[in-house]
């Protein structure tokens, strides 16, 4: 009995550290994903390609710019509906400041949010096959902000696959 | 005599088909080049990555994005100045239009010009190492208007190489 005890002691201690190490290696993926969606910032979506540019007036004031990876493009350029599953739109917004060499010119100030949005029609079924993820300093927003997106969308542009942005000419 | 002129006069009938298609063949980047600098509208810009979104208000009222090649954006990135040759900035530009879904938003509509700007110090030496075109429709507008660019670059921001767009955040 004494001898198991010690045994079983042995074998929790020498758990102890790999488990500490689990406890703290947090998934990053997984840290910075949606609530509700799962959805993160991609990687390098900096990179793709202009959709569209848009301003948002007071009281949000900002400047926006829809981007898409290349699945996203192909669908637009091709005006295909629905997206295909892959497709990934982000937004990027910044506060709107007054430009120092123009009056009547605005341009980016500090950046406010990544909104991104991933197609996958069977995983986000429930959402018109859209997975939705809204980051501000890269951290995701909380679950009654993430609550709000497809409700919107589905409201305003279910016959655009829940999609605002247009394709800029 | 009468022979040298029956073959001087067949070497240029000979030579006529072929001095037509040259005529007719005008290289079509030689055709929209810009007066006075000579640039074109570089192939493939739109998938250049995003610089910077703007606003102009009224009476222009436009929506603008200023994107970049890869020399472009590197240089943006290290935050090094002047920019090296074969850096490449182009704006497009639209007029802002309503959004329909949302009464605070402004989007592009119809595109209205495009703007490039390529660097070659050795080239463009008499204008910062820039030289400039403006595009609508594809065409080179007049020299009157290129004349104007420069001018305007230089005496707002020299100091920055003569750039006036800064990579968002």
């Amino acid at each position: 009995m004494i001898v198991l005890t010690v045994l079983l002691l042995a074998v929790v201690l020498t758990c102890v550290p790999y488990l500490v190490t689990i406890a703290l290696a947090e998934d990053p993926a997984t840290a910075d994903a949606s609530p509700i969606y799962g959805v993160t910032i991609p990687p390098g979506y900096k990179q793709w390609e202009l959709i569209a540019p848009a301003e948002e007036a007071a009281p949000l004031d900002e400047l926006r710019a829809v981007i898409g990876n290349q699945t996203a493009l192909d669908a637009y350029q091709a005006g295909k509906l629905p997206f295909p599953d892959g497709a990934i739109l982000v937004k990027r917004a910044w506060k709107r400041k007054q430009s120092p060499e123009f009056a009547s010119a605005t341009i980016p100030g500090e950046a406010t949010t990544v909104q991104v949005m991933v197609k996958d029609a069977r995983k986000y079924a429930a959402t018109g096959g859209w997975g939705f993820g809204r980051f501000v300093n890269g951290k995701p927003v909380d679950e009654a902000q993430h609550r709000t997106c497809f409700a919107c969308h589905e409201a305003r542009v279910k016959s655009r696959d829940y999609v605002f942005t247009k394709l800029a000419p």
